[in-house]
């Protein structure tokens, strides 16, 4: 079968094909229906390298950790699945036996060390191609829905659901206010969710007039960049200020303008990937604002995000490549030039 | 100054006049724009006597305890008020210094046994009349809300914002679902937290087929009563049951048919004061679903209640009454002829 | 090998001999070192029939749902897994995909009216054999504790730490207290898991007078029963009541008095299986006591009641039984002879 | 009487003689027991000025914020306190009747920028002095226990104890460690508010050997300060690192050393006003750990923290000096003299 290969780092990846896998016990081969091309790939195939690898990542494997499809085989053990029922597959692949992956999160299973791969797509051959072999409980059902549109969901989605479910109890109750930073894919989704799961003032930010436009489109309020940026924000709240922030760029400016807009007690998760530094000091922040990062999510959380898509309340926006153009997925990702998210679909 | 009085049990209040009342120090004098006539009145001058007495009463006072007004004058040692600035009244008055008072929930005041009245128009002349003084404390903006329509929510709307907001954590997320069963004023006011806190679908449920109307356009799906009513609204959550149910009637069958929605992990909260009983076993209930009661709410409470109706999020239906009508106000309660909430307005 | 037989409803087990389990795909064969005997096993095999279900079995099953054991050989795509090393069981088995299943609480299964048996010894052959297989995914590591007596922890460990656990939130802070009524093997423990884990004053109550001067020994503070009991219990607390309870036992006096000793905003949490009713009102609670039940636990908890077990934090009081007295252990158990928990162990 | 006042910036404050002060409404006057030196007083008197004056305050007024004393006289309106009762005093003073307020938290009043003074003995006279008048909403009971001792828990026991109350979910259930950086007065009374309210293990650093020493009296592990200590710790964890750090210091060393050693998911508060910088980023934060401040606390939590007095189970170390003694407290804690707090007994 015909598969995006990442073969050695600093190097673009490659069409190539390779052999279709079989599912190992407790695994579900699926055919695929949708791989989201990720930022984080291309930071895997440009940046990375033996000395800066912190996803503890090997060469020679299958990109796509963003996959969806339908099931085409079962392996020992496994029961209870249908030809032809589309899932979402939810990426990160822990020990398995961990207190964290016990309650579904692989993300910070406490073996990582030890294990061959963080994931599906990442060290372990993920869903850019015509079939991936995934762990049963890594799988989540999808009904009727699309699953080629659903596929970046798996990170996409899964990223802000799950930074935004844990400051949901900032946002409790009345006179609300979240401030979501860059409005990519994430952030746009970020956007949806906070929609659909509270009743908070929704502030969006971006250098990007298109992206504005677009939330505002999803009903959130925008303040274009600029010196007096946090000031504005914080007018909108009637002075107090918001109370959680989910910086998706973060970049030292995008961090300090998020601080500077932070009401006393509230939430400032950092999800960007940028890694540049802002510097905290006891008296520059406001009381008891809990400054934090978050990396993807639970596999219940990828559930939940399910249960949106299905219902119709979140939708990502997605631009889909036949398998053939797959590496013009990553192409266009380097040169900028993908709207909403990238996905290969390599069954048409 | 005319006001609406309570003279002795089992009796019927009387219009009359009394002196107006000079606030004492650390309150203020509120010109009443309006007081809301509440079942739970109804309930004092008919139900209650020297030996049923739960609220811890006496007699001779002036009712009234879901009030707003204007600023008129300030006792001592009171600063910060603007005359004609407008306020709701949180009711409730505890000792102000034990732990609950310290946090603002004087409903649940440790000293309540030796307290000499629990609430303003409770025991301590309340707002059916042409001024009340209450506690600065007890005070919250209303800003340029209209005070007379706003005065109701100090009940109907603190009760149920209470009771919702504990449930928050059952309503966080995708896929939640919410039943309110009983739609008087209440209850209505409760579809419209609801609405406004959470992106839970919400099912409703009453007897009267305009009140489920109103539910309906207010956004909720209704289900009528019957014996299949349990069922039906599990069908609606795809077999799971409600992660939240408020049930605003309080009687055996309604809290019955709650218990039979339940969602595993779920909350049932009975806000409706009937007081009959419901026979809780291990294995008829859901595991883990709580069956709590609440009473009325928290000082911060009712100011994030004020914040929905400032912003327009929630709007009790009322029924205006000037002074001389007063009375009537309650025999249309007593008769079931008041649609949404009297609310009796000394002053035009 | 030798094993435990629940032959058919009503119905006293057998000891016979069987054929040794092979473990499938996804599975650890242990040799057993502990299998605790259950009150829950001997309603299965006295008071069960085909009408009367509740767990949803089958007949014809290994008893036995408090195991622990030594690793002996991985089924297939099973890795990470040493000969020889201890673990203790997670009983529960649901679907392995579901929400519930995915954050480790299969108690919960969705999908558990379609699932094949409820759990290991429980539909599904248990560890009162010599060897027994069961889901890696269920395994939660012993290090060098001894297995032996780890075994009961598995139920009566478990259920006790989940039920308390969802508890500590009452119990977070200065001048809390805990109600432990029922002082058998789960109540014990749950006086050991409050001590370990809280700060909270501890109140204990048994009709035993020895199980009394056990929980004594552990440092709970004891009331006898009687009809003043609850006002003792609150005397103890100062008038305020406890905020959270435990009722191991689960008959309607107990429950009765533990409602009678709570707090407002207490949690009274009934564990114990007698399913007798409580008659709830909306009047008798004290202000916003949360009622609930409770079953068994997550794997998670199961890993934290494995860590009080090896910082030597808990300890539960075991008899053990060699293998070919183990249905003396279930006899003793009907005949309410064995002090601490009963645990059959093949293997001396 | 005589008080010890702050006159100007920049000036060590003088012992003198001024009018004892009247109880206006709504206050108490107390005849103080103690009042407790504290350090944030000599950066008052040492390095505030018109331009640095982080706290709002004004110049010429009586020191002291943390008190405790008997009741002498009340104001008008004041009720339900005999005279020569022991009271703590709540330092804090806001608005009184916004949000914060409204839920005892005066600390976040959200008109501190129109308010007078942020609290007695800042800005508005103390209790280093023979009499204090504040408002009857600051009291908090001590019943028979000493209120001299008791003074310096207005700060010193308040402060910990409103931020370990904040992180008492990340010190829920087994195998959970705490961190204690700093042990001086706070982060002693910090070590044994930590002990009365969890299960943690603790681990405490500090520079000073007597003060480790005191320390692991109190049943902490200590770890000592250098270039490994961060590893020192985690090994302590099993290599999990810890779920809950308490910074009393605030350098840029200690928050490097504290956040080096957290869990994922754990929680760093900063409580030391040292006001350094720390450089956070994404990538050297262990995953979803909160970084945050926090600042005194609520009424209730002073309550709670009297509790723990009054049951014996915090005790601070208090080094007393009698009224003409009372500018020697100030300059023995400049000279780094004061072993314990050093409280000032107007009344021998």
């Amino acid at each position: 079968m015909r598969a995006v290969v990442f073969e050695d780092w600093k190097t673009f990846p490659v069409l190539k094909d390779v052999e279709k896998p079989t599912p190992g016990p407790g695994e579900v081969l699926l055919k695929v229906a949708g791989a989201g091309a990720c930022h984080s790939d291309v930071a895997i195939f440009q940046d990375y390298d033996a000395d800066f690898n912190p996803a503890g990542l090997s060469t020679g494997f299958v990109l796509g950790h963003e996959n969806a499809g339908w099931v085409e085989e079962v392996g020992q053990g496994v029961t209870g699945f249908d030809q032809g029922d589309a899932y979402l597959v939810y990426g990160p692949v822990g020990c398995g036996r961990c207190k964290a992956c016990s309650r579904g999160q692989d993300t910070y299973c406490e073996n990582a060390a030890t294990n061959p791969y963080p994931g599906i797509g990442l060290g372990r051959d993920g869903g850019m191609a015509e079939y991936v072999s995934v762990p049963a409980r890594n799988l989540v059902p999808l009904g009727d829905a699309d699953p080629a549109t659903a596929a970046p969901l798996a990170d996409a989605g899964l990223t802000p659901y799950h930074a935004i479910k844990l400051a949901l109890p900032k946002l409790a109750g009345a006179d609300t206010y979240a401030l979501v930073i860059g409005l990519g894919g994430l952030g746009l989704l970020g956007v949806q969710i906070l929609q659909a799961l509270t009743g908070a003032t929704i502030i969006a930010t971006d250098m990007k007039e298109d992206a504005m436009a677009e939330a505002e489109q999803l009903g959130a309020v925008t303040v274009p960049g600029g010196d007096d940026q946090a000031a504005k924000i914080r007018e909108l709240t009637g002075g107090k200020g918001v109370d959680a922030a989910f910086d998706f760029v973060g970049v030292s400016p995008t961090i300090n303008a998020a601080m500077q807009s932070m009401a006393v007690q509230g939430r400032l998760t950092v999800l960007g990937i940028a890694g540049q530094p802002y510097e905290w000091t006891f008296y520059t922040t406001p009381y008891e604002v809990e400054l934090t990062n978050s990396y993807w999510g639970t596999i219940e959380d990828l559930h939940e995000v399910a249960d949106l898509f299905r219902a119709g309340k979140i939708a990502p926006k997605v631009t889909k490549y036949p398998m053939d153009k797959a590496l013009d997925a990553y192409q266009d990702l380097v040169d900028g030039k993908v709207s909403g998210r990238a996905v290969v679909t390599p069954h048409g």
